[in-house]
């Protein structure tokens, strides 16, 4: 019965996804002058506000395995992450235009469903999609999404501000992506590990990126999508500063423990390694932290884990232990060709 | 000798891409905020614009065929067709996100030469390249951007405004990209062949675009990327009109009566049939044919031709043949699926 690509033609499921924009997204934004089904959309930007662009792509069987996951969650996953780069400078989501790649066997209704995810984590925003395009991929199945943004003139928050001194703090327990699909992909755990659960719906924290920019109280923040070590190292390169970590403050949950010991890895280095996490790294002035906390607590309820501090640069990002001794880290995230 | 990607990783490659922008990239302009580095770029908009967002990709094989285009080519032509779409809203481009899926065995130099391609369209206008990704895609390479534009408030030209009794003039020659394409794939024509020069290196109208939306004068405009036909009926749609043609007034080019007896076609279908070109169909009323003429004129010597005019809506796009004889025309463009 279902309906594909093939079938429905290319502006047949425009016209499917423009009607279900209509009924199922946000309500349309005074500020959006032209919406999809032009060649371009055209919104009036607020005065005394920024405007933040982001883009980020997934492709079939490397960031998202649909065999595991749904269409919907496919989608939710694929907006997350554009919507926490937003949130990690500080910024709210509010237009989004997003280009699908698409085998011509693929049925209408998935990519229907595929929306359905982006809208779940638009709509809490009022935020629309107001653009895009299908074309068709012999091959691999591709999402990609540009997220338009919005933040307080000034109130932008960089990677490139932190300075000697500084704490670092993180949110979460970063690390547990990675540990949630090694589990599944080796069959050690199902849906109902919440490792798994977080790897296949993962939580932005775009609201508290918000609060703690507007707080004005922080040096720099990143989202942790390439691995706390490679984002680290990302704030490090930009901000030209080095960094000590204090091992025994890592806060490995209970769920990463475990997952290591399945995996027979150091949990440790699940900690750091390249994983598409969504916590946020921030850093600010140790008489600061309370206020960054405050920030992040109108609603964040997990924890805000201070791992160490920024160092002068010219010594890496060092990795401190209980027993005195120290070790260099090499800063490596998630690299895509290797 | 040349680097592959997996050789000088994602990391490297994004390395290259940002040395290359900042040395061959338009200078940057003062109200960028936060450039290519960050989880998001940042701008601060311009007091009395709109802001425009278009995104287009481009997948290997199906848009772009490297065994008869340079790197260079393909990456211009990826960027035409989107700042083909600023303009045909009336807006002047400003900023760009690339999202590149590539092979791993791609060299780092040809990559580059694309972005050279990108550069060699934006930097005309002062624009520049704030964002983007790069990721592995096994076996079809795309390119994704999407181009952020500007245009003044109140002056943004869209496809809904045409009204009954206004003309429809048209830029060019419409139907020569596809005829392109066609000799070149059928082995009829080399790369001196105008039309295949056409839809190797095709060139938008983005300022002649912004000129007639400036003029005030037009009612509706559109760019012809899916074919004459295609985008004439999306006009008719969205303005709910009908249209007519006077098919004795198409103005067929003689590289396309030519291609068209090379390729056993009849030229006025090769003119309203599917065919990525990136010409102007613009509507007025009768009154201000010669306001938008002079407005397109500033920077545009080709022809600007009236090939028919705006209906009442109900009989749908008809073509006049000089016999006294028509047909109801069907719209169909460049699908992407069938």
């Amino acid at each position: 019965m279902a309906e594909t690509l093939k079938e429905v033609g290319e502006f047949g499921l425009i016209r499917r996804i423009r009607e279900l924009l209509e009924k199922e997204g946000a309500e349309r934004s005074p500020d959006l002058t032209v919406g999809i089904g032009d060649d371009a959309a055209a919104f009036k930007p607020r005065p005394g506000y920024e405007i933040l662009l982001t883009c980020d792509s997934v492709v079939e069987g490397r960031h998202y395995l649909p065999r595991f996951m749904t269409p919907r969650e496919i989608g939710r996953r694929a907006m997350v992450l554009n919507v926490s780069d937003i949130g990690a400078m500080g910024g709210r989501p509010r237009f989004a235009l997003v280009s699908l790649g698409l085998k011509k066997d693929t049925s209408a209704g998935v990519v229907e469903d595929i929306y359905r995810g982006f809208l779940d984590e638009l709509n809490p925003f009022g935020a629309s999609i107001v653009g895009g395009n299908v074309t068709a991929s012999a091959n691999d199945e591709f999402i990609d999404i540009t997220l338009v943004g919005e933040a307080r003139e000034g109130r932008v928050l960089r990677r490139s501000g932190a300075r000697p001194g500084d704490i670092i703090l993180v949110t979460g327990c970063p690390g547990a992506s990675n540990a949630g699909m090694q589990l599944l992909l080796n069959g050690l755990a199902s849906a109902d590990n919440p490792l798994v659960a977080g790897y296949i719906r993962p939580v932005h924290l775009a609201r508290e990126g918000a609060a703690v920019a507007e707080s004005g109280r922080a040096t720099s923040m990143i989202d942790t999508s390439d691995g706390f070590l490679g984002d680290l190292g990302h704030v490090c390169e930009e901000s030209s500063v080095g960094a000590e970590l204090i091992l025994e403050r890592f806060p490995i949950s209970r769920s990463l423990r475990d997952a290591a010991a399945l995996l027979g890895k150091d949990p440790c280095e699940l900690f750091l390694g390249t994983s598409d996490d969504y916590e946020l790294i921030i850093t600010c002035p140790p008489e600061h932290v309370e206020a960054v906390r405050s920030a992040a607590a109108v609603t964040y309820a997990g924890p805000l884990t201070e791992v160490g501090r920024i160092t002068e640069p010219g010594k890496g990002v060092r990795l401190l232990r209980a027993d005195g001794s120290e070790e260099v880290l090499s800063a490596k995230g998630w690299d895509h060709f290797r």
